[in-house]
């Protein structure tokens, strides 16, 4: 933000359940990075430390001291209270389910360096959209695919959240008393399109005698659940339901992302999140293709495309949301 | 806008098929107005006369001279080109449908007054927002229920229409492959809710042997189409079809505004136009009621109003964007 600052570096710090992923930028460039994995101790100490180690190790990397941090971002799931600093609920991260105070305790840790925190889909779309994918555009939606379906809307070059819970492009309607979703509705675009609610949907169908390899795939890489990447090598082996639930994903992000588009008229689409990165340009295309007939004006089409940060999008995002 | 300039006035016209409604506004308040029949020559210059007759009509009740008119402005139906003040494929506006250049127009006929024109759905949601019952509002959804179902988004207190296009609430889909739409696709809030829609839709459940007492009111009416007022007595009169279609109606409006909330997470929904203003509360409550369970977040579930100027939301709001 601040343009003659060019001495000061900013961290940016995406917090998930499995791993921590910091980037330092000096003058709007990733000068440094680290990745670590979320410690799995159930103790919120133990998680901020290992913060705390990846923004050092990320210093170190762009030769920057800790004195030159000009300030650090957060993008952390959960429930984030942006002024306080403060995140609970966030479930899938170990210790982070009762409220932390996540911004004071990492700014005091670093010398009362001024600290951001947000949502971490926010601050992904935030990132792609300034920084990646998103730069020709003001008007764009973002949409995150991952355990569950997130999204992001930056309206005239600026993040929008409503009330401060605008996004939730994954609770959608696309289709009245549908298959059920994690948040207890129906027919909403995550309960197809979700990792989580696309393996509960694949157990049911395994108990009702359908066949498929992706949970044989699952073990075989060592993963608790079915992971972008085991959905990844499942529909490279041709596994038919493996076909049919990302067939079934892309479907309903085409209809959730039409109807979004016929109310707001986005330049582009971005879709990002671990699924949506990993499955990539086939993926993003089928979901533009299937979109388009529901277009009320599809000669004016918005650009679908992909994230150009990819999984540094959240570190990335967190930067800028810190003035980086 | 000009706060100094407390003697001028400012013309609003709300340009319609059937009806021209213009108000006059002086220091924000409605000082005179006058409506007139839509002439159906099929001549634009004869609905421009009218357009002029109204507004000098409603000078004379303001008590106003030609000279003290600050500004005009004019919401129209079909596609708007607010820079050239050209409007085309009005279709329902008799001579409209080859681009009649309005603005410069009216602009003429009145000593070169400054004509600001927009689409006439936008501008009676800019009227009720700013004027009416959107008032304590920055961020809210104008449904407009009426011929078709038209949309128009406040964000951060100003309209919002993306590349021009955004308000299409009536053409986010509520149902795969569901009602055949006017639009030509499926499954839109429109194909469920606008007044068209369900007129063809009565139309085909009657051939198939259904009764009702619709048209029977409509002739009784001396109407060619089902009205926003024929609704409303076949609905008082208790007529099993017309209750099952209002049903209908408010159920897609329901399944759209709940996933434009998730989307949006909007302060307030203020639901319009012929059929809406009609049908006036019980219609909107139970829009409201059924929105609920499909909220992202009930607890935080938007204010459901009707508008406060009724059917003269349009010629407020034109007047309003030509800073009255």
């Amino acid at each position: 933000m601040n343009e003659s600052a060019n001495s000061k570096v900013t961290a940016g710090v995406d917090l998930g359940g499995t791993k921590i992923q910091t980037v330092i930028l000096r003058n709007r460039k990733v000068v440094g990075g680290c990745r670590e994995l979320t410690p799995q101790t159930g103790v919120a100490g133990d998680v901020i430390q290992a913060m705390l180690d990846t923004i050092r190790a990320s210093l170190a990397e762009a030769s920057a001291a800790e004195s030159e941090i000009g300030g650090v971002g957060i993008g952390t799931p959960g429930e984030v209270d942006s002024k306080a600093g403060v995140v609970s609920l966030a479930a899938n991260v170990p210790g982070f389910s009762d409220p932390v105070a996540v911004g004071p305790i990492v700014s005091e840790a670093l010398g009362d360096v001024s600290v951001s925190v947000d949502n971490d889909v926010s601050v992904g779309v935030l990132g792609d959209a300034r920084r990646g994918a998103g730069r020709p555009y003001k008007n764009l939606l973002g949409v995150w695919v991952g355990t569950g379906v997130g999204g992001g809307l930056m309206i005239d070059g600026k993040l929008h959240d409503g009330r401060g819970a605008a996004g939730e492009i994954g609770h959608m309607i696309v289709k009245p008393e549908g298959r059920r979703c994690g948040c207890g509705r129906r027919g909403c675009v995550e309960a197809y399109s979700g990792r989580a609610a696309m393996e509960r949907h694949a157990q049911n169908l395994m108990k009702r005698g359908r066949k498929t390899n992706l949970f044989k795939i699952m073990k075989r890489r060592k993963r608790e659940h079915l992971s972008s990447g085991v959905y990844a090598h499942a529909l490279e082996s041709g596994d038919p339901m493996t076909i049919k639930l990302i067939e079934q994903a892309s479907w309903a992000l085409a209809l959730g992302i039409a109807s979004a588009q016929n109310l707001m008229d986005f330049e582009a689409v971005i879709v990002g999140g671990g699924l949506g990165d990993r499955l990539g340009k086939p993926f993003i295309d089928s979901i533009a293709e299937q979109m388009r007939p529901h277009l009320f004006a599809p000669d004016d089409a918005p650009a679908v495309i992909g994230t150009e940060l990819q999984d540094l999008s959240g570190a990335v995002g967190a930067a800028v949301l810190a003035g980086g």
